[in-house]
Formats: structure tokens, sequence, C-alpha cells
């Protein structure tokens, strides 16, 4: 399963060319994240998802239910219209449209017209997600969503947040792959001295890129020591991040206690769910979730991490957003250096490259 | 006079090429409002028509003056002048303009230069209105100017109001043709299930598109059945409404009330008048008048139509405001479907996109 | 060394292509400021010149230092990073670089990347002032700075003060040199009628365009008569502007009182600094001093006069605003008029032009 690849060297201007940036197309084939679960409603939602307006809602039943924002008729934006039961009402001429898009009436004409339908998009939830797939139908298979079912798991307990961000999808992803910036981005949070110096290893599982590394007799980070109550404590440390998709990045960290009072190691795992849809070519939409299997009844410890685990995110917003104006308002390009620990980000895009490039080619 | 011609049918994407919208060049050889007439005074207004920042003004005498705001020396807006009796003068060197804008001093120099002259557009006041022609001045016909005189008739009363929209006039016109949308969008006021379900006639006059309903023995729609004491009856309802040029937009409607105490029918009659000019491709000027024949000095009726109508056309720019964002923004473009309630609005598209290409061809 | 040439008449529109205007390419090949000296500190100050955004700060030494806002690793703007010592310190991943734009270290790598560097400007301070030289390096010849010497001069007191300009450095020097705006723009403070309508005086020195102006027994402008207490006096007056490079235009201004109590005529003497500083093509830095020789420690002519040129400076960045509005609003382009007293600005926008043109034709 495990498939190592070459991983590529320093680039040259001309080949980087071949590695995703925010001006590559969005990878469309794909499972992406719509919003939180409790945030579709039988209030019509409207959010811009991989630059197209969709409207969101639910079924009486409580099925999720995506189509795109505008009236195939004059344009209106069709949340500002009205449910009746599961039928989509457009505001303006009172057209009808089922859940799958499909005109049910139009008020002012005799016979509902055939064709003028509203394009839906494929949706499913799951745990406190709404999956939605903005490609082509026909490929809109549910085995393809990725797992993330630690998040509907009663042995694990998560906070979580969102945040909207003007940057770019790539850059994103290639912030959470290059994990040397935590000691100089997030020195109050998970930045350590000795995670920086700390050998990394990466390898190529099909398209995933995962890193991970491991750190024997260690102080524990803040942000997973205090609410666990080990800062007095050395403990083996390992931690593993993956790209799993265009809209998935999840890390994976164990602080492992060999002194506990009990007399037997204790591992502390977390999982870190990064959720990324883009809304434009430059800017995206962010859910993530911060899961414990330890203390899962601890409201100081939900607090905590909650806290801690924005202040880190916020760091990375800022940073982001900061990187997208210097590069949207410089006057010269600049074609930006890579160094070793570059190359887990460079596999992501390229792997992204190659998939915008290949639905490109078949014309999607 | 009244000649009817083919109406287009479902027009494809092909066809729709010549049909305006936000895109077509304005039509600028036309009479358009520029204010109405208690706006334009010896304070100097600037404001932008079909493009152009015009400045606008009075002579001592009254006059209304409408000359280019922009300095032909250094592009400054003559509005940040003065006057100096019916001569305008520029805030920066001083240059000097008479009402056509000849240029009549320059002070840094010994004698006023030739040819130094800034562009005047005719102008002509009718009752409450100021009209201006920005195409060529050679056809500015006021003969031309089409009649509001209702506007100024002591046998009307009218209330007023006015609006700028994020939006083009071609969606404009097309929302004042299509009143199928009354009982979508204004549910409150003018829109009565009757109204949407009659028989809708349409015709064409030379370049005026007309389209007219009759309703006998029905509910009268609030918005005048309210102010004139008729709820509680049923009339006989006629309205018609006209696309007079890409300024005008004119709607009549009647109610009759044949069991008045007089024991004779009564007619009640009101002229709404839709005065549109481009500010840009992409916005307008709006003023509109509600009048009416009946109830001349009841102030409550004034108050009701005024607050009615408002809401009303709230909900139309509302709506255009929306849909012109949903097209700008949407990341792909849509050939939106036409019904037959489409007909008028289709038939003042050509008619608009005609006058655009003839202008085009003739360079101007 | 005063060598009078030929002065452009009233120039065409083809003609005009030759002139610089707000499309011409920046002229980088000059000293600019960078700002007063007391903004420039340990605090690390990020300000965009020439389209260009430059981090600046200071060592510890005091030098100043300016370097390309952007690490060349993943863009992230240097100045939101932090100095350690006279080493910038970017905040993403740490990279490091000196006051040359080196880098000195990188954290995650074992060796310090070679060619890792940032681009460093050439710096210099003079005063009040910190100067910087955007064009090729090899041509930073610090002997061509020009003199603002009396900037620190005992002999001069100078109060002083900034804009941020929505306009474009060509306007900006255009309004300096042409003086027939002082009575309509600025009737207040330095406008007088018969300043309008005294000769003018043009001569080239070089690239430098001189205007000067002599009046004899003439009433003194507000602005030096009332903080020198000469109202009441008729003076004789001698003014002299210019435009001295791209980046600083000085007019020298001396108020001759031949009925002093002493029995000896005293002449006041005033240099105005006016230090210009292109933020893109469209936006500008303007700094300025108002120094004069006499009454040095008087404070309220210090009030007095910082008061009056904040006034005048800020009608003049209204004028100029209005005017880059005026222009990139409109949608048809004007060939502005020339008259005779744009013959100082034609001068300098013709001067600007071929320094630009030569700057594109070598590449820089």
């Amino acid at each position: 399963m495990n498939q190592m690849t070459a991983i590529p060297a320093a680039a040259s201007p001309l080949e980087m060319g071949r590695f995703a940036d925010q001006n590559t197309p969005l990878v469309r084939n794909c499972w992406y994240v719509a919003g939180f679960a409790d945030e579709i409603s039988r209030h019509i939602l409207s959010r811009r998802l991989l630059g197209v307006d969709v409207a969101l809602y639910r079924t009486l039943a409580g099925e999720p239910v995506a189509v795109r924002n505008r009236c195939p008729h004059r344009s209106f934006p069709l949340a500002k219209g009205r449910l009746e039961g599961d039928v989509l009402v457009c505001g303006y001429h009172g057209m009808q449209f089922d859940p799958s898009g499909r005109c049910v009436n139009m008020p002012s004409m005799p016979i509902v017209p055939t064709n003028a339908n509203v394009a839906a998009f494929p949706t499913a939830e799951r745990g406190p997600l709404v999956w939605i797939w903005m490609g082509d139908p026909d490929h809109a298979d549910e085995a393809l969503i990725p797992d993330t079912s630690w998040l509907a798991s009663p042995e694990w307990k998560s906070v979580r947040g969102a945040y909207h961000i003007k940057s770019d999808y790539v850059a994103m992803h290639e912030n959470l792959l290059d994990q040397t910036h935590f000691p100089f981005l997030h020195p109050g949070t998970v930045g350590t001295p000795e995670f920086a110096r700390s050998k990394l290893d990466v390898r190529l599982e099909d398209d995933v890129v995962v890193i991970y590394r491991a750190l024997r007799n260690a102080p524990p980070p803040g942000i997973y020591g205090i609410p666990m109550g080990l800062m007095d404590k050395r403990v083996d440390r390992f931690s593993e991040a993956r790209y799993v998709s265009p809209a998935l990045h999840t890390a994976y960290a164990s602080v492992t206690d060999n002194e506990d009072a009990s007399g037997r190691p204790i591992k502390y795992r977390f999982n870190i769910t990064h959720l990324i849809t883009p809304e434009t070519q430059t800017s995206l939409h962010y859910w993530w979730f911060n899961s414990r299997d330890q203390k899962l009844d601890d409201m100081e410890a939900d607090e905590f991490l909650r806290t801690a685990s924005e202040k880190a995110y916020l760091e990375d917003v800022d940073a982001l957003e900061w990187i997208a104006q210097t590069v949207a308002l410089d006057s010269e390009p600049q074609f930006d250096l890579n160094f070793a620990p570059d190359k887990p980000g460079l596999l992501m895009r390229r792997s992204i490259f190659e998939r915008a490039e290949a639905e490109q080619a078949r014309g999607l």
C-alpha cells in the first residue's frame, strides 16, 4: 500500500509550472465540505463553493439539498425565495424546483416547462458535516467521501471552529504540511524547539502525502500537555499529518505518559481535522475539529483546547492572508524558493496540479 | 397606428445575441431625465448620466444648464468650482465657461483661447422634470420628449420618489414589463392572484411595447382599493403598461366602482410614471411618480400611496440588485430561459438592441 | 550653466505622447524619500515605494535598512517578523536576513542556503530625511542626493507635515509648477491677485525647471506677511520654484521690508521643500517642510505657518484627488488643453518621460 516515490528536488521556475498555485483551476471532482450539519436547515443558506453560488437547505425529511443559487429564468438568487414543503420557490416569478432541481411549476405558464431545471449537486451527511460533490455528477461516489468517523464516535470528544480565509486552498494545505513554521508562527501553543529540529519522514500513499515524526523522552507541547496535566513530565511523542484530498488534511498526535500513577503507560491521542473548501480561486472556507480520546467529560479541557486552537489557527489565517495580499499587490512576480521541508507541500501541489490538469483535459 | 408584429418565440442563445442586456452599448439618442426640476439649482450638482459626469445648474434666469463635469484644461471637476452669474468658473485655474460651454475667460492668458470649450448638453424642463439629450446634438429635437403632462396637470395629484439602483436599465425595463412577478415579489401591495392568472394582451406601436389586461367584477388591489375606500367592493379593472422609450415606462390603471352611492359608476384612474436613466452600464437613476385623478386633496391617500409605492419599488430594487450581483459574481455564464410572459420584455430588448446597433453603426 | 532651451508650444495629442502622465512607467533611478528619519526605527515599518513593498528599520548602530517586504521562500511580509540584533527574522519559518539582504540562517536547514537573499535597497540619511534608491544599485551614487541642507541647518527653522495622496507624481509636480492656480484654489493663503498677473520667467538648468517672479512694492501674501508682522507694509517680493527631480520640488520666496525700524532693509527668506515619492502609478507619499531664516524661536509663527501650510496643501490634495477620480471614472478619454502657464509643467513632463523611456530602453 505504501508507495515511496521520488520527491521533487528544489524545482526551477519552469518546473514549478507543474505544481499547483492560486492560479491552477480548482479540482472539482472531489467531495468537499459544504458546511457543518447544523448550518443546513429549513432556512435556505447561500454559500459560494468552488466559485459557484449554492443554495443549501433540508427537506422535511431532513435530507440536505444543494442547488445552484440562480434561477434559470432571470437569474434571481433562489436562496432569497422560500420553501413550500420540499419545493424551493423562486422569489421573483414563483418558479418551483424540487430537490433534484427539476422545475415542477411555473405559475404564469399553463403547463410546466420541460428542461427548465436548476443544477443540483449531490450531498451526503456524515456526522457533524455535510459533504457536496461539485464535479461530474456521474462520478459522485459516496465511497469516495474520506473517513472522519471519529467526529461522530462516542470514544472521541471534539471541539470545533470555522473561519473564512482570503487565501487559496493550495497555500492552506502547504501551511499544514510544513510544520517547521510552528516555532515561529505559533510560539505560544504548538511550537516547541525540539519539534522543529526533529527528523521528519515523508511518504506517499497513492495521492495521500504523509509526514510523521517521533520524539522520545521529550517535553509535551503546551496545547496537549496543559489540558491533560502532563507539563511536569517527559513523554514519548508521535505525530503524523496527512494531506488526504483537496478537501481534507488530518493530523494525528499521540503523547505517551510512561510514569502514570497507574503504573502503566497511558497514551493520549489527538485527531485534528482540517476541512478546506475553496470559495473562489483566492478565498476558502475552513472548518476544524480538535478531537481527543481522554478526559472526554472535562469541560476545562474543552475550553482550553478550543481557545488554544483558535489562537493558533488565527495565526495561520493572518499569515495566509498577509501572504495573499503581498502576492496580489506586488508589482512584479516572485518565484518562491523551495527548501527541504517544502517537499511534502510540493508533493501535494503536484498532485493537485495533475488532478486539475486531467479535469481540464477531459472538459470538466 | 397600431402595428402588430411577430413576437419572438423562445429564443436560442444565438438569437439572444440580438436582444439587449447589460453589455449592450447604451442608447444615447434619446431624451433622458437628468433630475427632478427642484434638484437643479444655483448650487452646482454633479451626476453621472450614460457614463458621463455632468455638471448641472441653473442660469440666473432659471434655465437648466448641463455641461461635462471635466475642465478641458486639467480635468478638474467643474462642479467643484463656482457660478459667477451664468458663468461656471473652474476651481483650479479659474477658467470660465458660459452656459453653451464656450470658454469666455482664462485668467492667466491675455486673450481668451479659442476652441477651449467644454461639451454642453441640450436640456429641457417639463413640469417636475429636467430632461437631457446626451446623443448627437443635431438630433436633439424637443418634440421627441415623451409626454408626461399629467405630472403638471391640476387634474392629477402625484406622489413621488427616487432611487439609485445597481442594476442595468434593460433589466429594469424587463422587470416593469413582466407583471407576473407581482404576486411573488410584491404580495403585500400590487400582487393579487387574480391578476397573475388574467389574460395578458401585448401590442407594438412602432417602438412602444404595450401590455394590457382587463378584469371584470374582481377585488381591487390593496394599493388602490385601500386609499380610495373600495376594499369591500368588487370592481372592473383595466391596466396598461407601456415601454415608451429607454428613458420611460408608464403604467395606467383604472378601477371602476359600479356601486357608488351616487348611483353612477365612478372610474378611479392612476398613472404610474417610471423614469429611468442609466448611470453606467450597470447602474441607473430611477425617479417615479404615482398620480391619481380622484381625492386630490386627501393627504392620507398621499401618504398611503407614497408608502406603498416605496415598499413595492424597494422590493424591485432589491430583486434587481440581487440579480445583478448573482450575474456579476458567477464563475460561469447562464443563458436565461424565456417563457411566454417574457414576450413584452423581449420586444423591448430587441428594440433597444437595434437602436444601440444603429448608433454604433453610424459612429455615435 | 543655465541653458535656455526651446519651450514646447501647445502640443497636439500626438506630441503629448512624449510628455509623462499617470501611465508613464515610474522613474526608478533617482533618490526618493523613504520617510522622515524619525519614522524609521527599531519597529519594522512597511511602506510601498514605486510599487514595491519595502520593509524599513534601523540597525543597532542606527543605520537605516530597506529590504523588499517579501520573503523569497513563501512571500511572507518580512515587516511582520522581528529583529534579532541587526538581523530580520521572517515570522513564518524563521528565515534570517542581514541588512544587506543576505540569508544568514534557515532554521530548518542544516546549512545556510546560498542565493536565498532578499533584495536590499541603498539608503542614506540626510537631516530629517531617509532617502532610498530603487533603481539599478550600481548607480546608487550618494552624490546624486539633492541638497536639502537647510532642513538641518541651525540658521533655518522648519515646520513640517505629510500626506498620502491618491494621485500621480506627474500631476503633483505639475500642480507645483503652475502657480496660476493660487488665487483660485488657495484664495485664503498664498493666492494674491498681483501674483497671478505678474510676469513669469522660466528657465531650464539641465533637467531642472526653474520659474521665478519678482514683484516690487507689493502687499505681502498672508502666509508670510502675517507671521512676520508685515501686513501693513508694501514689500519687494521674489519667488523661485524648482522642479529638481522626480523626488523633489523646492520653492524659495523672499520678502524684503525696506521700511524696517532699524533703518536698514530686512530680507525674510522662506524655503518650501516638497518631497514626493510615488507609492504606485496612481498614488504618492508627500512630505513637506516650510523653513524660514527669521524669528526662529517664534512659536506663534511656527503654529501659523504649520496651519496655513496644511490648509493650502490639503486644498491641493483635494484638487489632485478630484482630478484623478474624474480621469479614472470617465467613460471617454480627454486630451487636456495646454496654455502658456503650462510650459514649466510640460518641460517637467518631457524630462520625466525621457528619463522613463531611457530606463525602459535599457531594461530597468
